[in-house]
């Protein structure tokens, strides 16, 4: 009896998108607005899901207040009223789309959750625009 | 040309999670306030899904009026409104979970769904924390 | 220059909708399904504003993060996941409809609002059936 | 490192459902109300997702600008206030389901994605009411 | 201790935008595309307030159960599934836009609700178009 | 026959809230996280409605798509995908606050509805934080 199990959570965060390699025309051309050198934003919602088997003894897959204080720890305290460009060590190379956050994402949580069980990250980074990421 | 057709539905119900064999020290530190013995509630939203091939008679994989009305007779009318530890059969003996909820929700509607058709259920305890079940 | 000012929260309860000098019948032809004995429940949203003038230091009418801990001191610490008939003092002798929930949190918040600043509580018991009362 | 890039968008359409080949009585049997000869409507809307490797140079499965301007001339340009029945050719002589809508959707953008990547397209007739095509 | 209770409901409609005494030419430059002579539709959301004392007695403003099904009777039944100009007498000669659609039903609900009780009257044509009216 | 007649509308920018005149210490005390230096940001929704008497001839308080356009040109054009503190000239001196943006949509609004109309702003700064002015 596999189920997967959601926590929904939220963090507010400026962003950038850009290559430091290519030059400010190219940058225009691909990323638009988005390109802003200084900066906008987006409230971030978060969908954390695991799958795996419910435990007979709680009924639980997993406790949502535990899934929800590992993102809290690995997700929202680094994340959360930050910029993703400069504050955070995994973009300091890396384009924060919303396809790399979902990535990070995934790989921070990834060792926190039973190797048996499936993880599974998805990123809204505005209501119309969102990624799925499941390794 | 297989299609999954959905149908969200609403119900409200008052639960409490704890096992009757622990004692309240330990259903207090797994369950936390969701152990409160005079119960709390929540307005579930459940979404039933049906997967199967479209009808080329009518276009329907499945007639969501038809799935509606057995939703309302297998799943709102005996938990609508209801405590689902002291009401509902299926929880006399089984902690009332998000999981367990959704399997048993699972379990009472698959009999009534043509077998070659397969059947989701999402249920939304609130609208951070939810599961899904596929058989 | 006054501005309203809003903060949302939520909290999961249970309740029961009926009054003890009634009997059975009139309970039920009133209070229909509302009135199961052993309690139904929903998730409660709480939208509580604060009217004033923008504070020309701040920027602020008044800092939401003030508002946050407010009412999680006076409503959500004494109602979520309780059962409000029987948790709640104030609902000992006062019927927990929405009306009166929503009045209760007001009084409740009123004291700890700056007098000449207007206060104004709305209350969803579900997305379909909500109060507003403004003192 | 496959990822699902997913865009919302919405039109508001009129359509009937009912067969030409059969009586009144028949089509007010499977069709009920949405069988009104003189049309009703709704407010469609429309999630397409492309699943696929993340392009290392930009970030991206899929620009979503680009895929956005991709369901504006595939989908909401031909559809967007527009009778389905009468205006899309699509529908001249397929009953306008949700199922089949979103049929005729996956299979007007499918030609503009590149081959190796999975597109889903989710179509809500309403809030309560969705479907999901995979291909 | 006035408060306002509300009750969200929800039809599905087909409409035109046009003015028969106008030619065409004048009917698209004032309401483009929803001048489609075909018609397109829409998921209306419907809000409706009461404002008045709570009932001592019951603790209700009015019971939203008697809410609920007086829209059913003076708003869902004559319009949901329905075409807004051909199937819905009081817009004969009337456009319906959001202000005319929200005023009719303001009208149709007021003589059915106590005098001395405020009416409010909000319809959604889109989520992002919203019309209110008070009478 | 006043009706209000409201457009929702959506932006993303980054954001800081300080007072230059104040030292790091009491910037932190007074907006806590809000005030990293290198901002965070929002997606910010916008909800501007116009109070009038509906035009007889065309059935509208104001044309929405007006109004619509009014936003994209007066709030959109300049503050998405932008750094409110260092672009947009208006908060180089101006905290902002949601409370202050919502007063400098207004003013920008202001100038471009008719004098005898009733304008208001409702802008959120996430869904469970927001303000309204109405001038």
């Amino acid at each position: 009896m596999k189920v997967k199990a959601s926590r929904k959570a939220t963090f507010n965060a400026a962003h950038r998108l850009f290559r430091p390699d290519w030059d400010e025309e190219k940058n225009n051309a691909v990323f638009g607005k988005c390109n802003n050198p200084r900066f906008h934003g987006h409230n971030y919602d978060l969908i954390v899901s695991v799958t795996g088997e419910i435990d007979p003894e709680t009924g639980f897959v997993i406790d949502l207040k535990v899934l929800k204080d590992l993102i809290k720890e690995q997700v929202l305290d680094p994340f959360d009223h930050k910029n993703l460009n400069l504050d955070v060590p995994e973009f300091q190379n890396l384009n924060p789309t919303a396809e790399n956050i979902a990535v990070v994402i995934w790989n921070k949580l990834r060792p926190h959750i039973d190797a048996e069980r499936e993880l599974e990250v998805v990123l809204y980074e505005t209501p119309r625009n969102f990624v799925t990421y499941t390794g």
